[in-house]
């Protein structure tokens, strides 16, 4: 029998009775329950701020994350306890908002939204299609690919871009490495950013990589803030477009230029909590969770314990 | 050599030469030229306002629209002239609008945008995803097809409505005719309206349609705003959502009390007028100038001449 604590009574009742998983209730906020415990499932919003607490549990094998990113996580986690993310979880949420994000930055609904309340029938000319538009959508994994595979039917040209280059699947014919980004931005008309945030990817969009977009491109971030130099887009906002769902810092101040810079849309980091979220979580943590009764190795690991 | 007279001189300069077509510029607003003409390009705003003035140019057998509605065209075009529809041009703008419409009203774009002006990061918990959802689109010409086909990547439950029923296609397993309209609403979690406008449908959207829909479901309208009956859309926001490219009357007034509606989003007219117009518009045009200058009969009728 595997013990394994969920955040809330709630999560506990979702995904139900499963042979061999003996359910508890605990959220690592709260004082450290008797006994030990094998897996701690960790809150949706905010594991990092409280995942430490865990060093102070008996027996943790795996804190299974909720979210994708895990940025802030390993430096808190003891290297004994294994690290599994939600792979998968919010592919189908978060390609959606930035579905969202793009064809609302063409289409001009932020502007239409704002002039409502006034009661204004704006006239703005033709505002830039997605169809016709070349794509580049940097980072391929199941976001990214989420991505292309809505991408595809609007008749735009699509670049998938990966930390490597490798060969296509069924949405593109190749996948291009991060070295041929000098010669893909020239021509990107929309840059979405779905890449994790590593060291190697943190500050990747600077001057010289916006420096390197044409005039009016649309760049989209729905990965982590720090991916992008924040100072870095607003000095580009009089002659690029921005549609950020991650910000940094983030909560965004409510006096921080970006808010009211020309061109930039901001949504509050909500790509993953919408209404897909909860079934999918619930899914993929029974799957797990079966597993780990059966004896089987866990699945979505992103470091394995010592 | 047929002589064909386009709106405006950019269209005879983006047309170009066609070998057996002679293009002369002349506005249906402006004083009737010398000397007959076979085929008007009626301009692609305001055609209805401005076309009778044909009936006074000699040897005219073709309007040209460069609309997919033809309301009001029909009854200021004298009947010996065939009317033309641009079916196609405006498939792939529209259907990127309905998209843009679904996935901004599901995932909170007006209100952040809105928030975004005051500098505050809105916490509007867990929206509505597109993912999950049942998708009812009612009309199933080029438009609805190019909406059904975007759809499809984002897992809804896509169910296709025309006028009659009949068999499926590579993108549903059948097209449901509007007889089943009193079974699919009572779960219809989105509705598109994408049909023409004619005395069929006009007022189609009434109390009794919207009545049938559940709580919270999200009425899209990119058809015309004679489609649905304004007075019972303000009736209906108490519980159902709306995301309106079209209205009646329109332009909407500035005091008209749809604009401050809970829950609706309006956007000007502008499922047509984007950038992937006038490419698609060119090439639609040379198609049929070209059929017409080899004698072949034209295309897209939607009314045949005497």
């Amino acid at each position: 029998m595997a013990r394994v604590s969920f955040p809330s009574p709630g999560w506990v009742r979702d995904v139900g009775e499963i042979e061999g998983i003996e359910p508890l209730v605990w959220h690592p906020d709260d004082p450290v329950p008797d006994g030990p415990i094998d897996v701690v499932v960790a809150p949706y919003i905010g594991a990092a701020g409280c995942i430490a607490s865990v060093a102070h549990v008996d027996g943790v094998r795996l804190v299974q994350l909720l979210t994708a990113g895990y940025d802030g996580i390993f430096e808190r986690v003891p290297e004994r306890i294994a690290v599994a993310n939600a792979a998968g979880v919010h592919d189908d949420s978060t390609a959606e908002l930035t579905l969202a994000l793009i064809l609302a930055a063409q289409r001009g609904i932020p502007d239409f939204a704002r002039a409502q309340t006034e009661g204004a029938w704006l006239r703005l000319g033709f505002l830039p299609s997605l169809a016709d538009r070349r794509v580049v959508v940097i980072g391929y994994g199941g976001v990214g690919r989420a991505i292309v595979a809505r991408l595809l039917p609007f008749r735009a040209e699509v670049i998938a871009v990966a930390s490597t280059a490798r060969d296509g699947d069924e949405f593109v014919d190749q996948v291009h490495g991060m070295t041929d980004l000098a010669s893909l931005l020239p021509t990107a008309e929309v840059v979405v950013l779905a890449l994790p945030l590593t060291e190697a990817t943190r500050g990747l969009v600077d001057d010289d990589f916006l420096g390197a977009l044409p005039d009016d491109a649309l760049v989209v971030n729905i990965a982590r803030g720090a991916v992008v130099d924040t100072e870095a887009v607003l000095r580009h906002t009089d002659r690029l477009r921005f549609a950020l769902d991650v910000t940094e810092p983030e909560p965004l101040p409510p006096d921080h230029p970006l808010w009211t810079a020309p061109g930039v849309l901001i949504t509050p980091h909500v790509g993953g909590p919408s209404t897909a979220f909860r079934p999918r979580a619930v899914a993929m943590l029974r799957e797990q969770l079966t597993r780990i009764a059966s004896g089987q190795p866990p699945i979505h690991l992103v470091r394995g314990g010592a």
